[in-house]
């Protein structure tokens, strides 16, 4: 009946967490917006998109390559963080608790979904290793199945070639209930226990 | 530290429900799609907003003028039911119960967000009936403190002129469960039984 609306609902519909309700309620508000503030949202998406590239170096997403992290000379040089995806990158940037080097493989190890060693920028992380500079690589990946499952493929990859390899501290979250935590976090925070240091 | 990147999620932000989190979500899944598809969501929302009008007489969104209700003869001329937004209009051509034609008046009465009847296409439903062929007004606002002002406003203002004046019925809805339902639409069922025929 109304044809560009109902392909800009199935464009929303695409969005990751975009059901159909919700296409249909973003696609009205872009309808009756001023055509302004449409110019304006058309524009953010085409320039982000030409603009926006991966860094050759650790692949996370930046309008330069090198990306600002690796071409900073302040950054810690022999340890580099590995994880899934460019936001958990502007995470641990904002959480401003590291400065090493970073590494983004760009998915997980998932064989039912056709992701194998291959699909990952994993050539690229054994690549940036053979000046020896780097001496730990800090695996964190999501604590997940599969998270897991990639930091144990890369802990087996990456410990023979003599480097520290450690994985990203699993436990209760800052302002946890202990009596409200889920099962699994709760068990992990006892099997990771750490000895307390007097003073 | 990447400005069309950050453009971009709040661009994302201004859309309804999306917070802080989902806007960095999709910022991150449009930079990571292929061209094609990132060409084809802007291609739907330029289009969309291009072609996607006001029919100048019932102000329901058309690619045209009038649009295809208003212009569809076959339709019921002498009823015109009344709904806030373009989505509640599709809502109800979905449910097929309804042939008449439509009155979208792009909003409520909000004294306090500065909506009066001037902002809504108030006048322009008074014009429609000045030819004498419309003989019922079904109000179908939202059933909530807003949508209930504006019902009662336009009744005031429209049973003076000698039409029939109906609300849309409120009760429980299909499939619910008595014991579950709010306190509000409970009394409301109540409130507005209706006698039943024998057979």
């Amino acid at each position: 009946m109304n044809e560009p609306l109902e392909r800009l609902v199935e464009q929303f519909r695409r969005l990751p967490g975009v059901g159909v309700k919700t296409a249909r309620r973003l696609a009205y508000f872009i309808l009756e917006e001023p055509q302004a503030d449409v110019d304006a949202f058309v524009r953010a998406i085409t320039e982000a998109k030409a603009q926006v590239r991966h860094c050759s170096i650790c692949h996370n997403l930046s309008t330069q390559d090198p990306c600002e992290v690796c071409r900073d000379g302040k950054r810690d040089g022999t340890t580099i963080l590995v994880v899934e995806t460019p936001a958990d990158v502007q995470a641990l940037e904002r959480c401003r608790g590291y400065r090493g080097l970073y590494h983004v493989l760009h998915g997980v190890l998932s064989p039912l979904d056709g992701v194998g060693p291959e699909q990952l920028q994993i050539r690229s992380l054994l690549e940036r290793l053979r000046d020896n500079t780097v001496q730990e690589i800090i695996l964190a990946t999501d604590p997940d199945a599969e998270g897991e499952a990639t930091a144990l493929y890369l802990a087996n990859l990456l410990r023979p070639i003599g480097l520290k390899v450690t994985r990203i501290a699993r436990g209760l979250p800052a302002g946890g209930d202990i009596g409200f935590v889920d099962d699994v976090t709760l068990a992990g925070a006892i099997t990771h226990r750490q000895e307390m240091g007097g003073n």
